[in-house]
């Protein structure tokens, strides 16, 4: 298969991009450094990557940020960035892609727990979880020529666990080489419309 | 309790207003002919309708639209409605208003059923959904002074199944009262980061 890894420069980017990497052609894509530059909070930058990439048999998104911070001084223009960021531009990745992935095909896109299991100053990220999970279950019913379209919910990861640990009392992180295998499943997998939860 | 109701002119609006209007003080907003005006896609709108009336002890969004839409015609631009409207349009409701609720007050936000039992046409609905429901459950560990905040999640209403019947095929359609009753719930019980589905 033909795979572009979007945010590939990443800790799950990497990880994924070198699990599928053995068995598959990786197109490794991101803001920097990589095969194909892209900014996923431009609808012209995710057109571009299309253009240049052509036609592809997987789209994995490892990629899309949000604000951290308190409730108390969450504003709305500091949510734009999780909306801009980790919902539209991921969401935008399928809707500007559907035509350049071949007949059974698959997009993988990453949420996270805290939607699931809340953490101090993550509202923000996890409406933006909770949109793209709540997007790829109704778009799977609706994807042509037997596309296919899951999400991945990383626990926080071990590798992470000195950047991110403070935000995640008492969570129990997860390998990274664990998430992969998630992304793995839905590429290589049949499954459709999933959230595969790595907790 | 002093309670504004924004959306207070729809279906579900007029319901929740009648029930709680029983018992409670309602202020109505909305687009056209309420107490007072309010464009909930304008942060600026918001922000006057705080100041207009004040300090009250629950806020109830039953406001917010999306574009419903085949998938595979679903565009970045025609998915910005959801997103403005009813993500970030009731988001905004909370993230401008805490400062005016008094203490153990609450929010009430709405969602939809086709977030879990996805229809055609409804990825952009679903995902906007999706995002207010996990706001909502991650948000409730932050709120201050004891408020709450909950989302209640209407099946499709049999006062409005002329209209969109169409889109929900097979769906048992639910009266607008038992809807009202989980707003109530929200607004007079003590729970918090719930998303009440009434299916």
């Amino acid at each position: 298969m033909k795979i572009v890894v979007i945010g590939a420069s990443g800790t799950i980017g990497k990880a994924v991009s070198e699990e599928l990497g053995k068995k598959h052609d990786i197109i490794c894509a991101g803001r920097h450094g990589s095969d194909v530059q892209v900014d996923i909070t431009s609808v012209e930058s995710i057109k571009n990557m299309y253009k240049k990439i052509g036609k592809v048999d997987a789209v994995v998104s490892a990629a899309g940020g949000a604000h951290f911070g308190p409730l108390a001084e969450l504003t709305p223009e500091l949510n734009e960035f999780g909306i801009e960021s980790k919902l539209k531009g991921q969401i935008n990745i399928v809707l500007l892609g559907m035509d350049n992935i071949n007949d059974g095909g698959s997009f993988t896109l990453t949420t996270g727990i805290m939607m699931d299991d809340p953490i101090p100053q993550g509202a923000s990220a996890a409406m933006a979880n909770g949109g793209v999970k709540a997007f790829v279950k109704s778009a799977a019913i609706e994807m042509p020529r037997g596309m296919r379209i899951n999400s991945v919910s990383p626990n926080v990861l071990i590798e992470s666990w000195d950047q991110y640990g403070d935000f995640f009392k008492g969570f129990e992180a997860v390998p990274v080489s664990r998430v992969a295998l998630a992304y793995k499943k839905s590429v290589e997998g049949a499954q459709t419309g999933q959230n595969y939860e790595v907790y």
